[in-house]
């Protein structure tokens, strides 16, 4: 494997670079090759401005128009050209980061910003009656798989179905159905870990073995069934689920295959 | 009012822009009193680092316990305090930023991840058997009311209740619940625009009035009815919604009132 592990924490002695660390090595061990993105090593810049499309020559800035022609024309920055490199280089993607504020930090966030720019991460094929772009299922990025590893505070039972901070699946939906499936990986189910600010060696060791197990049975695991935006299941052009399709109650679950 | 604008866009002249100057205009003749956070404008540092918390004096960042240390001994940067400060002052907040990858631009997040510290925006209060901190209606701002407002580059049907970006609600659901309603503000419904790049003079003018209309409704819009957390609801400490209340359902809006 090809493995891009993209890391997001400003302390490298964090239970979660530890994790990133120790996904590299088991990697290694099985003779695969990893990249990390150490998004605070790199001082990675977080906030899409100007200065990320420097032939754009308009007074107004279009996020989107100048991402769509500084792609085209290569004109991106160098760091965000560094990591699209490594993202088309890869078949494996793990995100690993500290869950904050029921997302992933503003560096990652920002990452993902710059670099799953239009034309790459967005913007990507024909938009017509029968196909909305590709995208949900299809993409830049289909054929590779993406994983989050990430750490919560809070106890597990309050990201449980009934817990308070809403189900863990669906805080992460954003994240594994709107940027990663939605780019084209296959989404593979995550890694949580809870009370991360109450570990000690033995729940270390547990989520270690969690780490390693999940590796070595990685091209076995099977992804999140999110149903494909442009093979029947959706209208096109309203992309809404057909009414005979999925139970009438809401939600992100309705759009994941039973 | 005192109402605090938070604006999370690269370029003054965008839709985004003209909405919280739109926003600030219209409080202002009523006679309301009006801050704007125009975070690019402030130049905001997002990325959460070593460098906030200057005293911090550990050879290791644990940055929960370095944002609870900083807080109680007033040594948070300066930025920070100046952004907790109009938080404090304010009786309204207003988010308004584009819908990026479906939440709010890495800028914004880092707004949160910085202003709402241990103290602040979490870690509020005691926590025993019939009480978990001051979070979810209880907090530092209780008693405040925020809206946000945001603009989407998809159309609305793709974010309606069985659209396949997920119904827009349980998009902002982390937003909402998670970080403002978390930390004691009353949240009102968002105002959501979409197809925001291709709007035209018409759409613009539409989209004013609603957000004038909510404006000048605003004292008597009912909040998100979210089920407060101490109140009888859930399970202490596990925090999980009784097994009397509420649909078998799952998903986000469980925690919501009927």
């Amino acid at each position: 494997m090809k493995v891009l592990i993209v890391l997001a924490h400003p302390e490298k002695a964090s239970l979660t670079s530890s994790l990133a660390m120790l996904a590299k090595e088991t990697f290694e061990s099985q003779g695969d090759e990893v990249k990390v993105s150490d998004l605070y090593g790199l001082g990675w810049k977080s906030n899409v401005d100007k200065e990320d499309f420097p032939e754009n020559n308009s007074d107004r800035l279009l996020v989107c128009d100048a991402s769509k022609k500084a792609t085209r024309s290569n004109s991106l920055t160098e760091d965000v050209v560094e990591e699209q490199k490594k993202l088309l280089w890869c078949d494996t993607l793990f995100l690993v980061f500290p869950l904050w504020w029921f997302s992933m930090p503003a560096i990652l966030k920002g990452w993902v910003e710059r670099v799953f720019s239009f034309g790459i991460g967005y913007g990507v094929g024909v938009h017509d009656s029968t196909h909305w772009g590709d995208r949900y299922g299809e993409g830049t990025f289909a054929g590779k798989k993406a994983m989050v590893i990430t750490l919560a505070g809070g106890w597990e039972s309050h990201y449980s179905a009934r817990g308070i901070n809403g189900p863990i699946e669906d805080l992460l939906f954003p994240i594994n159905h709107g940027i990663l499936y939605y780019s084209g990986f296959d989404v593979l189910p995550p890694l949580v870990a809870y009370r991360s600010d109450s570990f000690d060696d033995n729940s270390f060791k547990k989520l270690s073995l969690k780490l390693k197990e999940r590796i070595i049975s990685l091209q076995e695991t099977k992804p999140i069934a999110y149903k494909r935006q442009n093979y029947g299941d959706y209208t096109i052009p309203a992309l809404e689920l057909k009414s005979e399709i999925g139970c009438k109650c809401g939600g992100f679950s309705l759009h994941i295959e039973n």
